[in-house]
């Protein structure tokens, strides 16, 4: 039997421990053992909970708990849970992790601690919540050159893009019915303005590239410049506007950011609704693959973490696992260098923008929109000085 | 440095010596140590390939190598490939095989085998060739009870399926077109009366569940009777079809089966096309996920295969890869008690489906088709008794 702590008892803990009772038997089959928790790292009392019992308030007695071989860091962002991680990794303990701030920021560190000390360190559960990805590219594709990946990463602001495409909402509304339906925070802030989304496509592009691109280094634009306007025109021209992360090979350096994007509604992910995600990695053997699911949520976030649980049971370590070296200056490429389409929205009417663009604008209460031709921003921005009010977005192709 | 050994060149082995050495930085780094293709195994020369100097023709030399860990089995058939594949594990080298036929046949057994001798036996190109998804089963979802389990198993239907869907051609063309294009054999049976895919199912049936499902058990439908006038119909009432495999958990049995079903235009399957795969797992912790991408063709299949050489390269045998049990009489329920909705076609006027099943029916061509409630296959054909020739699909729901 492996014994196992899990700090924090919020939406994803209390999930984690939920599911190591329900699906106890299903887990013993996956691991070869049982797998009993022993201590839940709470910072205040929880009586009414069921896991009462196992409730402990200071560190030091899982830290310094022979028994326990593996920790489950539920806390979430890089204060406390990067001290405890870093202390658990120290005291030769595994550790499992559902927290993207704490591996966008600190992932390359804390991976080079575990692999010195011989333990693991897993994190499935930080991108895509229940989706299986992170295990999905470093090993069923790991004979892969991956040239390019992105997705939909973030449930809170595809949960408000849908509402607003399909059913015509305004944002403020969608916004406020996601909060209500407590897919978004009290304060949206991280979620509507693409930083969460921006730590998860960093941790994509640290696996799948192998060196480290910092939260901070990288562009990103939230969702909440995309107006009622664009969900008409972007419907009129065959689009529809996603938040995505995305990071792609550029000869020797990277582009990564996040920013919404018109999506052709042939494409898989235009289909992609709700708070559901969806990651699209592209293989130089495999093509593309597209992994969808639940990105977020108690039980799904669980069960990847429970995943991880199961596997640092299971496998002892073997200092194989994903690294990431250090970045460089010149490692990221800016996302003026790539050449796309882009959506064009603006207070100018059609036939202005016909002259500008080519044909094909459309006109939608006052606004009118064009998909241009393949140009980089700056170009873009050149031809759309003349314009009023004009905003744009790129298209993914 | 790893040796490995190969036994086949045709499309899928030609694909794995390919990129074993395209990709070989890539691999190494994966593996942990270089990969050498030392044999090729083949039944006549190949004076042209560019691995012309590896191949051998008697398997003994291969079985009587120490140097040989892993041997990659890219031949097909459970005849050559079968004893091959046994008198491999039993020298004690590791297995890595693409082949469908031979796992949902004799995996049970070789499984054992490698169990017995300590080596492994890894299949992750069987199904959805280079979608990642016997790994995602059995380590990412490890923490589920999964429910059910179905997906797009065979892209050469799904090609003529899309064909006579999105281009309005009739199956014969569309057949033919495939074959021109080298996506369907000079003698398609397999593809077309569901064979290929009814061997996927089971595997899946298989790792999900636990227990054995031979394929020449489960009931296969294939996609020889879908009509154009279905695709016309089907297109009116607001759905697609799609050949699928389908296992599903029904309290202590299973209902394992391969049939074309109604997919409505909401569903993310309906917008997988060609030859694109699609596999949708549902599992008790994380509901509902989706895993896309090439499920046949030289390279996405080399892909799968030369990710498990890495892992049986990189992961000494711990004796809990996927495993299952003996299946029993009781253990599959038929088709009939899993209760549906179902599309019906009949040469029946609309006015007289509609007072069999209720409102809603629609007529093209001298056909009529309709949507039933929720009811078993039984009362569907008491119900079609005096339709005139009632042809009858499942709804996926």
């Amino acid at each position: 039997m492996a014994k196992i702590a899990l700090l924090g008892i919020g939406t994803v803990g209390g999930g984690v421990a939920e599911l190591l009772c329900s699906n106890a038997a299903q887990i013993a089959a996956g691991a070869g053992e049982r797998l009993e928790l022993k201590y839940i790292l709470c910072s205040r009392p929880h009586p009414d909970s069921p896991f009462a019992d196992k409730i402990i308030y200071d560190f030091s007695v899982i830290e310094n708990d022979a028994d326990i071989s593996v920790v489950a860091e539920c806390i979430g962002g890089v204060g406390a849970a990067y001290e405890y991680v870093k202390r658990a990794l120290l005291a030769g303990k595994s550790v499992v992790t559902s927290n993207k701030e704490l591996i966008a920021e600190k992932g390359m560190e804390l991976l080079g601690i575990a692999a010195h000390k011989n333990v693991r360190l897993l994190f499935e559960a930080s991108v895509g919540g229940g989706i299986p990805i992170i295990r999905p590219l470093t090993q069923c594709l790991a004979a892969n050159r991956v040239d390019e990946i992105y997705g939909i990463l973030n449930g809170t602001t595809n949960y408000i893009l849908t509402q607003m495409f399909q059913c015509a909402q305004r944002f403020d509304t969608a916004l406020r019915e996601a909060q209500r339906l407590g897919y978004a925070e009290s304060d949206p802030t991280a979620d509507i303005e693409g930083l969460d989304a921006g730590r998860k496509i960093c941790i994509l592009a640290d696996i799948c590239f192998g060196r480290n691109v910092p939260p901070d280094k990288i562009r990103i634009r939230g969702i909440s410049e995309i107006t009622a306007a664009d969900a008409a025109l972007a419907g009129r021209l065959g689009f529809t506007v996603k938040l995505l992360g995305r990071a792609k090979r550029l000869e020797n350096r990277l582009v990564v950011y996040v920013s919404p994007h018109m999506i052709g509604e042939d494409k898989l992910l235009s289909g992609i609704s709700g708070v559901m995600n969806g990651i699209c990695v592209k293989g130089n053997a495999v093509g593309e693959c597209l992994f969808y699911g639940a990105g977020a949520g108690r039980l799904p976030t669980a069960s990847a973490v429970v995943a991880d649980l199961i596997d640092a049971v299971r496998h002892t370590p073997d200092g194989k696992g994903p690294r990431w070296a250090e970045g460089s200056d010149d490692l990221l490429a800016d996302i003026d260098e790539l050449p796309c389409r882009w959506y064009v929205r603006s207070r100018t009417d059609a036939a202005a923008l016909e002259r500008v663009f080519g044909g094909g604008a459309v006109t939608e209460n006052g606004y009118s929109a064009s998909i241009t031709a393949e140009m980089p921003r700056t170009e873009l921005e050149d031809l759309c000085a003349g314009l009023r009010e004009a905003v744009a977005y790129p298209v993914l192709d």
